[in-house]
């Protein structure tokens, strides 16, 4: 009998006592532990690309027995490649190790990915992050994160390295697409929703059914210099209190989130994993946070090796105990030295009390005591379902912003049309975006219109033109335009198919190769200097505009892409950035107008990698100027995004003219469906602080929302705003300030876009 | 008989008596002064664009009577574009009325530009900074700017907006050519040479030869976002100490600078201009200030219509005043009113008299209580005069920066060339840079060609292309492009030239339109997206080399362009910036052979505006990464140039392994010229701090010198470092801290030549 099974005065341990409460089995599992035994709690081992992914289930308690013999916090099991149900049994079969053959048989946190599905063979796969924040419908994502967790959790899984609350604002940064854009208040509300789904609610207790949330990249991650991944992050700090930490303190004080991963970077200088001022001080102390915070990859070393604030390894772990930090993922690269550490500092074993406890705390919330098994059957039902896959579709179809729409080109008549050309790299593209694995139900765009248009129409496809080629070449990876000569004949049969055909549907942009994460080794791409397309795609755009028939482009990719001649002459401009297992579906339905547009960008178009940085919520000096080559406005807009019919604002009304500081200011405005048929608009209010001890943003957006309008059909929609949340700012001793005076209030469908302005007072 | 005239007890009134102390000058002046007449005295008129500049100095007094009637403390004359008699002329006509018309007849302080030379018209033509830094020659810029001092004073001036102290790291930038490039210590030592050749010394008292020098912009304007001339200026709070602040705080503390000038932008938020804590609480109560802050244009009202932090002007001229602002340049545009804002915040005269005493103090220490009016006589034989065009001469030779030298292909010998080919739009181009003047004297690169090599060689000139085609339409300034077509018959006459000659020069670049200074108006350019050359130039150059021609290409403009295919293609490359008005005679010594280059550049060159921002002296951790197209290296690296000769670095030796932290770090390093011809090459020492308690950049210039060597000699240089200033850096609690570790200690000949490497450790 060991000494976990040792019984309590009342007959069993506290900690085995499910209806104890849990402060107390932990502090009684806590007193049991030996030091190895906690410092292994703060461990992860990862088994993503062990023996045992390999080989087979059956292999893993060999392969790792010697990682766990003393238990384990944490095992990271992301991006999944087996089917769901081998997925669970491999689970299983390490919680089985964990329960039967340590000591106190502690079972551990599964950990996965959840950006936009559950990262594991099969599962539902939602739109890309940023694309689906264009759908500005925090409902919807809600439902959809509900959902993933759920897929999550079916499998196995307990915590989400999920969701990237980063603000980015630079599209030649790899991971821009996991980003929700560069609005603070946006990504904001798409947290809390994100979380709240995740987690199963906001009460932080993801119970059986869902699991933590761990948002990331806490903090500062999106600003890397240069959009250079692994940069340096040298940010003001009124902008770091007022646009790049609100959404991870949001998530903490309104949806309890149980988790938070730290940025690879450094935060005033101090790397996140060592910087106990963010960790403890901000978030812990001031905030409020309860769960866990687990290392981005090895980057608890990496304050040795990398931020060389640490000589030793052993140093660096140190350091991350004494920050805060409660996981070091993937497989404990220098929380393997954690036992040593304590030994050679005693007073440490305080901090990592505190950290097993935390540690300890979630996994009985989790009720991994007495449910430390997934259940297997039906686990192939549940992942991928087709309620699941409609959800998909649905936010995929609100996903798609259009940009531009000369004279009603689009909705596309099928009735009208028998040839159709599909052209272009990205048409026959089973792509879905970052983080997202192998599903066999994703529908390209080529296949999503042949489903929708039947028989009666002929689609005709043509490549045209590829993206890029790719080498690595002394370990360096190399992207490679392609000449024109060399794709000549491809491209001209691609234009002759237009000229054949009623409409060309022409699909350019990137793939995961031309935009994605790069990787902590030198030599590894995945961010771009230039957000041009590449290669020979505009001039694939531009002959096909050419020939005079009519041409939709759409843009699917990780990024923004600079246009600024393709938006002059293109007839129509469709984004969607990733949609997800149902692309070609979702796309068709908007393209043929089964569904009415209603996405709206969240990030800046711009006219080229020079004008970054560039965003709306700029102080109002930064809009002043242009380039000699470029004016000081974006290609396409923040909130831009079309509709197939029209939308009238009318009638704000602001209940008063002066409010006191701690009154809501409410108001009212109406909104009109004025064309033909139903859609919904995105109303987006703004508001500029006029006169402000600092200088302050010429418009920052503080209220949305996405109405639903029959034609003809009007709503009025009223709002309230909290004068010390929503109109404050970081002053100049630092603390939060709102301040008397004269505010412009502003309405509209778009940042450039403002259809009503009124002011209002503060006194 | 007016109260000025009023005799003390001793018969004269003190502030008459030149014996008198000046402080006690000062508050007996004070003393007698009507709040009228103290408002005035923070109050700057202009002559620049007045009714007189036009009609003629007799004229001057009535136009500004108005403006002078009760004294003015500042009379702004910048871009003098009259000869210099007559310059000297109108000043004393001024100073003549304020004398003699007004009740105290106090004498104004006359301001103006001394970018690179005084900025009037005759005035000798130096080098734009960017290019005088590459000569990292600091005794000589000393020289320099003494000559420019004496000018100054010369021509009636007392005080230069100058030099710009700005870090600058952004290529986009208009004003990129008037900063010393992108490091922050070599800023510094320049500008401890500049400002002590302004100001005829270190002891802070221009007397009678020279001007007060007022550095700028204070601080952070370099790092406007995106490179866009008044964005904003976030900063992060540790780069604004340690990268940003150090140039100004030396010249406080070294030079004891006695102007400073103030910056568009705000620092953390705040307005420079109406920011206390930067011009009272850092400037002069922590740095120990005693001179002036004076406004960037305008910039004090701008704190109501630009950065919207107040509400009206008078309460901008408050926050202003309480700031710390002395001078409202150029035209008091918000302290007219602060006769009214005293008198309705009496509280506020403290902060008027504490100004009123550092304007009167200046005006005391520069004599114009006694020596009010400038000598006329011999002005123009001084402005100008040969000594001096040889000093600009000689500092344009050495700011000459030899890119690359294949197969030493220069110098070129004048004897075994019959016919050379200058052509490119900057080959009889008579520009050079910013802030300067019309001069009669100023040399292009194919007059100077003609003239060095004389009647032997002939001198063929075709211009091939132009730079660009400008336009204003609807006030907003744009710049086309040619296209190749437009040009097709100019490039194939220069080409046919280039096959036609045993050498052909090409000169590209850009020139003062397509990079400068934009202002502050919508619509007005100046910055650029992109850092590439315009139009058909890379095509001429490529072209040039495709005729197996030896080509050498020059570059000349404000910026550091993106040449990454010329800079693999080309035989030679010489970059120039502006060299000033001997350019073409001190380019021609070089590329002939009469002088050896001996330049490094101060700022990277760049692949493309996309890899924006990137300097040498970054974080470790911003090296890491290139991206898909661009390794993460620049083209050409800070600290690179070459010369005709070679150099060998050897025995590193530091005197000791362990230093004390109080100790002097001293080190010894030879330096052999081993190539056979004499040369000079510049040192570089660089250091890096292995382990810090934040992160720090991966290599940091720390000491450099500038060693001449005949063909075969040797030198040995030593140094020593001051552990707690040249080591430090600002540490988590934002104090200064040098912490005990091992430091790398790197020598060579550029950022990216490092030929010797040491370790020692502080303890």
């Amino acid at each position: 009998m060991s000494l976990g099974d040792q019984p309590s005065k009342k007959g069993i341990a506290i900690y085995k006592n499910p209806n104890a409460n849990i402060n107390d089995r932990v502090n009684d599992l806590l007193s049991k532990m030996t030091l190895e035994e906690k410092a292994m709690q703060l461990n992860s081992a990862s088994i993503r690309k062990s023996a045992a992914v390999e080989e087979g289930v059956e292999l893993i308690e060999k392969s790792i027995e010697e990682q766990l013999k003393n238990g384990i916090g944490f095992i990271e099991n992301t991006f999944d490649q087996r089917m769901p149900e081998k997925s669970v049994e491999m689970v299983n079969s390490l919680q089985k190790y964990l329960k039967e053959k340590t000591r106190l048989g502690i079972p551990a946190i599964i950990g996965t990915e959840c950006l936009h599905g559950h990262a594991g063979r099969n599962s539902t796969v939602f739109p890309t992050p940023l694309a689906m924040a264009s759908s500005w419908n925090t409902k919807l994502v809600n439902e959809v994160f509900d959902v993933i967790g759920r897929e999550a959790r079916t499998r196995g899984g307990h915590e989400a390295h999920t969701p990237v609350l980063d603000i980015g604002r630079d599209p030649r940064w790899g991971r821009i697409e996991e980003t929700y854009g560069e609005d603070t208040y946006l990504t904001t509300q798409m947290a809390i929703s994100i979380i709240s789904g995740l987690q199963g609610g906001t009460t932080g207790n993801p119970g059986l059914t869902h699991v933590i949330a761990s948002p990331k990249h806490f903090a500062g991650y999106g600003q890397v210099e240069g959009g250079r991944n692994f940069a340096a992050t040298p940010i003001d700090t009124k902008v770091l209190f007022d646009e790049i930490l609100p959404p991870f303190k949001a998530v903490v004080e309104q949806t309890n989130a149980l988790g938070m991963m730290a940025s690879h970077c450094e935060v005033d200088g101090v790397p996140a994993h060592g910087n106990k001022w963010l960790l403890t001080d901000l978030l812990r102390n001031t905030w409020g946070f309860k769960g866990i915070v687990v290392s981005d990859y090895n980057d608890i070393k990496r304050l040795e090796e990398f931020h060389h604030i640490a000589a030793t390894t052993q140093e660096a772990a140190k350091l991350g105990l004494i920050a805060g930090m409660d996981i070091d993922l993937p497989s404990a690269s220098a929380f393997k030295y954690l036992q040593e550490v304590v030994e050679e500092n005693p007073a440490l074993v305080k901090e990592l009390d505190a950290s097993v406890k935390r540690i300890l705390r979630l996994k009985f919330m989790l009720g991994l005591f007495e449910n430390p098994y997934t259940e297997t059957k039906g686990v192939s039902d549940f992942i991928g379902n087709k309620k699941h896959v409609a959800l998909a579709e649905k936010i995929a179809t609100e996903s798609v912003v259009l940009l531009k729409n000369t004279n009603n080109i689009l909705p596309l008549n099928v009735k009208e049309i028998k040839n159709i050309a599909v052209i272009g790299p990205n048409a026959n593209s089973d792509e879905m975006g970052t983080y997202s694995m192998k599903n066999d139900d994703v529908v390209s765009i080529l296949k999503g219109i042949k489903n929708y248009v039947g028989k009666s129409v002929k689609v005709n496809y043509e490549e045209g033109c590829k993206i890029a080629k790719f080498e690595n070449k002394n370990g360096q990876d190399r992207l490679i335009e392609y000449t024109e000569s060399e794709e000549k004949e491809s491209m001209i049969k691609a234009i002759d198919l237009v000229k054949k055909s009623d409409v060309a549907i022409v699909c350019v942009g990137g793939n995961e190769k031309t935009s994605r994460e790069a990787f902590y080794r030198p030599g590894v791409a995945g961010d771009r200097s230039t957000i041009d397309l590449l290669g020979n795609q505009k001039k694939l755009v531009m002959d096909a505009i050419a020939t005079g028939k009519p041409v939709i482009v759409v843009l699917m990719g990780g990024r923004p892409y600079a246009i600024p001649e393709i938006a002059e002459k293109a007839s129509a401009i469709v984004n969607t950035f990733y949609l997800g297992q149902t692309n070609g579906d979702a796309l068709s339905k908007v393209i043929f107008g089964a569904v009415n547009p209603s996405g709206k960008l969240t990030i800046s178009f711009l006219h080229s990698a020079g004008q970054i940085p560039f965003y709306y919520s700029m102080k109002a000096n930064s809009f002043y100027k242009g380039y000699w080559e470029t004016p000081p406005t974006p290609v396409y807009a923040f909130g831009h995004g079309l509709s197939y019919t029209s939308f009238e604002y009318s009638d704000l009304n602001i209940e008063k003219e002066v409010f006191d500081m701690n009154e809501a200011v409410t108001f009212s405005v109406k909104v009109k469906n004025t064309g033909k048929i139903d859609g919904a608009e995105i109303a987006q209010i703004y508001f500029r602080d006029k006169v402000a001890s600092v200088t302050r943003p010429a418009q920052l957006l503080v209220r949305f929302e996405k109405v639903w309008l029959k034609a003809g059909e009007e709503k009025t929609l009223t709002f309230a705003l909290n004068p010390e949340k929503d109109l404050s700012f970081t002053g100049i001793d630092l603390k939060k300030v709102v301040e008397p005076g004269e505010f412009n209030l502003m309405v509209g469908g778009a940042s450039d876009d403002i259809r009503l302005e009124k002011i209002f007072r503060l006194k």
